[in-house]
């Protein structure tokens, strides 16, 4: 192999900054802390970014509580910045509503703008499709577009034109009902509680706390089950799923 | 993470031994070449299992030639036998006959004990769909099933029971018409020069040496594409495409 | 089985309203007259919404006949409201356009107090794609995102939030071009009679009558197949094909 | 509607006897005997049929202990037959083989002689496609198979011609892998202990017995997501999730 | 362009011998008879094999009224050559048995001396998808792998190599539930009533013959809806559904 | 067959005029070249409209010499006008930007206009899915759009109600990754030099030129895979792949 190929497409951008869009404050910390916890304790830079605090459709207690919009608001970032603390990530939020998440080139160019700036090595967000809430496909769909658009030289935004960072689609709440297959099982048992504990700052959804426990769980099992039994993989190996946009570039099959 | 992880799910089994199963002797060159190349060039032994010749379906010029049955198989064997060579692998035939490629519990049962004694860490075959050749389907069903036989400990076959090696479809000569939809693309440039010295071991089927160079550059494009700007790739980066079948296991999305 | 599931979740939820809604004055008529008229023979309430009136797409005839825009939206709005009448369910028009049927934030929001208001049951829609007529899809698509933005208590509308009342695409013009793979057969046969007179109630798609009784018979042929020959069904079984979007819930398999 | 549909045809293919298609001992268990208890609970009979015990495929921990072949058949015998007993089914072994479990003609007559014998009125099994075991995609086309010659008055076996009963396809292993998207969600809450006895009657598979306890509750949550909040669900409750085959023809949309 | 390619592709392959493999005897009425009366009418060649009388799985009255197996047979045989004569085509009948029709290297054996010897242009059977009759799929399976077998040189057989004619998938009864999305609708307009005449030469399935005249109505006005309205179509276009295997090859986009 | 359909459908839709709908200037020229020339050298009229110059995200090189947008815009338009004229069809540039595209009634109003002008016996266009470039999709999505509005006899814009021209996708940059299987295959062989001279208009894109011509090739050898072995096509066949969005109407399987 040529010098100039000596440090392989993989191991490259593995070592890179990892960019999570979310449509609400609590999505990355269901779908994706263990991705996060994973590139923040290889000492890579991660930064989640919320589009919404998820205040309308992601907040029954609160409102059922009585709470007003901008006090829920609040209580959603303060809960959104610890579990991203927990998990070593820097965190912003774009507040551009929710329920529904309003399409829009103007909340697209800012997107533009975190690429440009951030310069990704890896992107998370949801799959595109999402037949019981439509702020995820949302969400997808701006994160694509910005993506796109930030690698073109021609468009009007500081820095340079992106590199082609690999797309991670993280698992739905539904997976068979979003036509959600797994093609990447990632390993989390090392980081896991800090998983948990990350879930554990939404305290207003402690039913998800077991439930992606336990999904945290099944998908270890499988990650087990397709890695075959020789690995030395941990009894209580704990994993989660991701979709991949793209194909995968490598200089070796495993 | 705890030390018996410490060796990641993904690197132990990249570099393990490579099985090529291949319903031909001429497929294995001009679809997984580079993937053989590569594993030999690190050190991973490599085999190829041809279940037949070709001797029928494959082998037009020869007929055209006025060549007996015998004479062709020998004449394919000793072709195959130099590429594989060329190579850096190992190469077995089965000589189960081609057009059709019979399918039954024998031959599967002979794969079995390939796959219990060989130990691969990673298998490659055809993809399950072709319109155009109903061997390669063929071939690819009787290595799925042995893969999974050969993991049953009470298959009565000699060795230990099969870890669960990933397997990856090679790609087909029309690929859409396969729905084949690459999800991992190879960089075989380092080797590239190997894989056309394979080919060259063909001489019947000289018109394919140009078709699969320029497919390899075209894939080898699409790398680049996929893979960013910034990463140091050959400008004249040549690729192989692969289909998975089961998800990837790892500890980093990259 | 406890108290309280006593009442299974497929007879509560198949005793309630029925909420249609339709891109066009006609659509309803065609496609889901025998489900609408079902249920008004069962004492359910059933209402219809029509996003418009079809006065550019769907009114041909009067167009070459030099009616003018206001004279065509009153006549498809009278057609509309005597087919409704027929079939024994209400009937609101929106107004807003069609060919093409514009997406906006206040349509769905219009929509939004629709579902908030009538609290229905059952939802009938448009499938997401046609090939043959953007309008559909975008009437599905605002009926889908209204339904969940309505049923999130923080979104801004009187009244409660929605349960999660299935939802069944009907059957487009052209099925197979629009992926229509039907999923439940519904008999009408008892309300067929009223479907036809409904349909007569739109004289200027007098083709469309014989079309959509053959469909009804057709599609009758094909419950009795799928029903097995010893459930003593009528020898004219008429029937209406629906795609699912959601799961069915229940608890016997049949 | 005349007397004779006065019964629905959901009602009437409801109450019929329940035939589980099971290519091994243990599948029915882990995966379908919610089902076979609601049946067996509401009077109807149910039965099973293995047409293997699993011997060589699913009974590693068995072989590990050096157990014989006829030992590990009489084993996994006994173990399904006290599973069966305590969902009150009956079971039948055709005691064909697995690993690989061969298609015949024959195997599949004498399963025409269970459907002719049996008059089942719905029908379960495994779905099609599972790359992970090639038995239970053989035992479901065998299975769907024999159902159609039994529907053949001129297919040469005692009985009557079977009518048309729906078939359900039960959830494998790793169901997105498999292409299994749920389309019916089968509340199994009052019959869970049941099954959780069943599944114990299996102890050489302790891990899975949690597996699918979490598994019943996670298909639980998804049950009442899609059943929406009012419907007086228990808080814990139960399910299994179900593809269909054929179109579902019923009398009512819900 | 060069004077060899002056006959463009698709006319030279038009003008040539069709061929229709059917699983039973009566399946190439119902579904090609138009596709096959067409050919004649031009002057081409056109031969029908079936693989089966359809004496037991399509034969259902005959086995009420108390006949045997041969008179069956001998009934399908004389009904079949009369429709084939009304469309003006030859049949050949394998009599290989059906419900099931059983795959064998025989019979596809016989199928590619078939081709060799006949030399289709244009090739029609069944699609390979049918839940409710396996017969279908199995048909299809042996008749495309005899197609390419009987393209290699080595295969042994007499005759020379077949050319790459291409393939069309007939319509089935439920065309949905067979993933039949139609991508050729063939006008039948001129020879429909030959069509019909063939039809009625089946008097034991009368119900069909009203059940296919409204499919190739309704088929018609796709036809009409697709072809667009300033072709000068009749009023009554009579249309068969057809989809490709392979891509059509062309030089005009039409 | 009566006289009013003694021109058949095929024949008439392909005698008329082509319309290529592209979202930036050069998309045109490395995708439909060659069904462009055909269509102008059997003295069909050809009519390009280009919805965006390309400025912003197809003109890297441009930026990278500092040029500025209106000149960079200009440079497209005239390289786009010179690849057109070698082709022999007209050109109109919309000018409605790019990365993104913006999807707009009035730019689809202005292509409604453009078809009841033009009026079109064919259309191409981009395919509906690239994850690599959404300005692609959006063209599409518009240009399918103003194609049925144009049908509407009540839409308000001058000319008659366009017919029903079929629709092609080109091909896209990454075939599989858009989901793009080929259904027809068009031999540009004689037009062939013609396509290259446009190639050479576009001299910022050098490297693509032989990507295309490579391509050409390529699908002129599955176009003589497909069209068999004895139709007289050149040594030296180019081809160009398309996908068609509505079934073909035809009165010859061929």
């Amino acid at each position: 192999m040529s010098p100039e190929v000596a440090v392989s497409a993989e191991k490259a951008s593995a070592a890179g900054p990892l960019l999570v869009v979310s449509a609400h404050a609590g999505d990355f910390v269901w779908r994706a802390a263990g991705a996060i916890a994973l590139a923040a304790s290889r000492g890579d830079r991660a930064k989640v970014v919320c589009l919404s605090y998820g205040e309308r459709g992601e907040s029954a207690r609160a409102w059922r509580e009585g709470k007003g919009l901008d006090e829920i608001k609040a209580l959603r970032r303060a809960e959104a910045e610890a579990a991203a603390a927990e998990l070593g990530a820097d965190i912003d939020f774009l507040d551009a509503g929710d329920y529904p998440l309003p399409e829009s080139p103007e909340l697209v160019d800012r997107l533009v703008r975190v690429y440009r700036d951030f310069e990704p090595a890896v992107v998370l967000t949801h799959p595109p499709a999402d037949p019981y809430n439509g702020d995820h496909p949302a969400a997808a769909r701006m994160a694509l577009q910005a993506r796109v658009l930030a690698q073109a030289i021609g468009y009007d935004a500081p820095g340079e034109p992106l590199g082609a960072p690999p797309v991670f689609f993280f698992e739905p709440h539904q997976p068979e009902q979003c036509d959600f297959k797994p093609d990447v099982l990632l390993d989390i048992t090392p980081v896991f509680d800090r998983k948990r504990k990350a879930m554990e700052c939404l305290p207003a959804q402690r039913h998800m706390w077991d439930y992606y426990t336990d999904l945290a769980r099944r998908r270890g099992v499988q990650l087990k089950r397709n890695a075959g039994p020789n690995l030395g993989l941990a009894h209580d190996t704990m994993a989660e799923a991701y979709v991949r946009l793209y194909p995968q570039t490598t200089d070796v099959l495993a």
